[in-house]
């Protein structure tokens, strides 16, 4: 498991004063560039050098409880299939300082030439980073 | 069928020159707040004054096309489930300039108090707007 | 005088429940960007295919009301010079329903090559949409 | 010297490749929320439960370099001034991995009573992280 760590800032949270729930799919999305950074020039190397790119192209989500400002959230990212293109991942946010489930986020990405946006075979190199974090049923 | 279009803005798309996912969902979103500025008092008096909101609950995505900057985003919009506490939208997202369809957004809301952050019985006025784009199988 | 207005959306606003000032600088340079959709091509033409933007390299901002969530902003955009390489706007906003003043910001922006990223000469159409709003004292 | 780091995220950056001008000042405010952290209680206790803001009310900025996906953001922050119910803080942005200045802040901001939306004086345990951090020419 991948762990990840970040508090709500002010301007996360809207006028209902709890995290807007796009942004919670961003805290899940750091989660998974902090992962890439494992990569021999980073993520930015794979995404500006390379032109690869993972677009998520299916998500399902349960939110269970809010986020406000002044929590911190950890997510725990698992991959949970590496396929030929493509690869899913589990996202399972907690609040850090009750422990309360604020989200499940099941999420699969397409491993993608950004330059012609179709779907190529998953790279060496990333297939050994989702690997050493695969949790695979 | 509620409709609502919005221009990408430069600051929308990210290093991948596409879209971030979660903004596609915040425009989805702007669909269902748009929705309910039907209300007397509008989305703001919904939330401020009788301090009621919509938390999502429950979402699921697929992403079929990448948008860019220079694209106008159509949200097609219908309530697909009224419950007692709860609601159902689905949102479909296509590129005005070609039709290319975008993402489907299955998307379950939960009628809550913000004070108590509880589920609510749906109010009456919400009910009415709710009904007024239901398309229910 | 270029006049844009756009709705406070709930998650403009913060924890403080009053719109993030970065988001007021937004909501100015979404007024920069409409008025170059004037352009042949339009603002994302300009970026995109001709790889010519306009970075911000000065600002000065007097931030006097908040915005709340329901609040309307209007800016009303100007520009205030137009010199070889560079251009200044003043946008002053306002709170659509009862006139508040909200901001100033006078705003310099550079013309330039976004490969390079040197400062060229203003090209001839932005020259004329910038002539065309200009209050130059 | 108050230093803080932090890596620009894929969706800082815009169709122009370069972070959005406004997310290097949310950038300077993320430095301020981090000192705000030293308060007991921390920010959110300072927002949340005294219902006390910084809103800013004043900015000045000018942007020399760009800062690209990939890079690391530092903000050094000094207060250049402690009023009776005001003070100024300057940041200074460079990059990590070249030294280039990226931008440079003035920023005042009001201490603010949430409620009534009207500056206060400056509490004790406020003034005292202030002054800790202060270089007052």
């Amino acid at each position: 498991v991948f762990s990840y760590e970040r508090p709500v800032r002010l301007e996360d949270v809207d006028a209902a004063q709890i995290v807007f729930f796009p942004r919670i799919l961003g805290y899940a999305h750091e989660a998974v560039a902090t992962l890439m950074e494992e990569l021999d020039g980073g993520y930015a190397g794979l995404l500006m050098k390379r032109r690869i790119g993972l677009p998520t192209v299916h998500l399902e989500v349960d939110f269970t409880a809010p986020l406000r400002f002044g929590d911190v959230a950890r997510v725990e990212l698992t991959v949970t299939r590496i396929g030929e293109r493509s690869c899913a991942f589990r996202a399972k946010l907690t609040r850090v300082h009750d422990g309360a489930k604020v989200a499940t986020i099941l999420y699969v990405c397409a491993i993608t030439d950004l330059e012609t946006l179709r779907a190529i075979a998953i790279p060496e190199d990333v297939r050994r980073i989702l690997g050493a974090h695969a949790v695979i049923a």
